[in-house]
């Protein structure tokens, strides 16, 4: 499995991924899900991948291979905007799914990928999409500041429940966090190390970037400090009215 | 969907379970899906069911007319203990889904239905099992002290978090409404009422039991409560170091 989460706020935008990816539970590795592409000053896109591995490996393939070739029609980094770019994207994945779509139907197996696309381009809002297999895409908005991919329900409540476009980056960090811990509590399938990179609008480069192992000291922290936090908020619940005798 | 749990601690059981019924969103109804079958003094069972409404109904029905008839060769009174009981549930499950097979496999929809069989038969230890579609059956022990059925993943993490076998009845009640509170936020096919049956170890009759509406007053201090207390739980949470300014 896999948990990617991007999230829009009003002063940036946060990036988490777990790493952890099977084909069986007995056929288990390690592989970034995450992948920044950067032109400082310039452009920053950050491409979050759930599905087919060979499907987004494919993919990041041809975006870099596109950004060093001079002579490419198109790359991220000529995009003029968020939606060319997250077209652009579409466009690769569909393309890469197509070479595969004779041997998707007759094995059972789905080549399909989804994505999460987010950043900054020059003067533009920053932004982050879902792009569907499909090639086609989902812009976020103030009414759906956050966008999941992969396992997603298990960390969702979290999400629900604080992100809003006023959150802080680091609240949006933290909660990204959190809810990745949730899921990997829940899901053997998703597990460290997480990835977590945090944007600042209008900075065009990449403000933070992490990767946290179970034994990282700020995730261990966040961790430690979630789990006794949660049994407090629940330990202080309003008692049933036979327990406080009444 | 639906969504229920049934929790079992080392004073008794807790069964809840939402209402909601959908045959797409467009055909949303209100159904009952706990199902107490009492006979105090002697034994309490209750049933929460998911999957194909009609399947759980046919099999609900099952069980009362075996109850009522004097000549019938098992009912779910005369199981001399749990596994007996599960197996009972179980056989008419698969019976009541068999009737429908072949339209099953022609129209692609499915008449499958999951159960939580928990209860006490006589002296018999308070258990709770999974029923599944096929008729075969798992019983909750220490390390899984709880099962879920129908859109289990939104809720999972707070159970996974507070619920041990030294829980009290209480503490295990709450944190089901929780479960389903937090789901229902996040899935609107999960919604209230919410029913709530609280069992103590040997009483042999029903001790609590609720229907909880959005309004209903404990349900809503609990769920503005833990609204609250979460939120006081995130932003309580460690800094990273350039917030602490370190």
């Amino acid at each position: 499995m896999t948990y990617c989460v991007g999230i829009q706020v009003n002063t940036g935008l946060v990036f988490a991924s777990d790493s952890r990816t099977n084909a069986g539970v007995d056929n288990i590795a390690t592989y970034s899900k995450m992948h920044p592409f950067v032109k400082e000053g310039h452009a920053v896109l950050v491409l979050l991948a759930a599905g087919n591995l060979a499907t987004s490996q494919s993919v990041t393939n041809q975006i870099r291979k596109d950004i060093k070739n001079p002579n490419a029609k198109r790359s991220l980094f000529t995009a003029q905007d968020m939606q060319d770019a997250c077209a652009y994207v579409g466009e690769i994945s569909r393309k890469v799914q197509k070479q595969y779509a004779a041997e998707d139907q007759q094995s059972g197996f789905s080549v399909e990928a989804t994505f999460i696309l987010g950043g900054q381009i020059g003067n533009g809002r920053p932004q982050i999409a879902l792009i569907y297999p499909q090639g086609n895409y989902l812009s976020a908005t103030a009414e759906t500041p956050f966008f999941q991919i992969g396992e997603l329900k298990y960390g969702k409540t979290i999400l629900d429940r604080i992100i809003e476009p006023s959150s802080s980056l680091e609240d949006a960090a933290r909660c990204a966090l959190v809810s990745l811990d949730s899921t990997s509590r829940s899901n053997v399938g998703v597990g460290p190390p997480f990835e977590l990179l945090i944007y600042s609008k209008d900075s065009l480069r990449i403000d933070h970037r992490f990767k946290y192992d179970q034994d990282s000291s700020y995730y261990r922290a966040l961790r430690e400090s979630w789990a006794e936090n949660i049994r407090t908020a629940f330990f202080s619940l309003p008692k049933f009215d036979w327990e406080r005798g009444d």
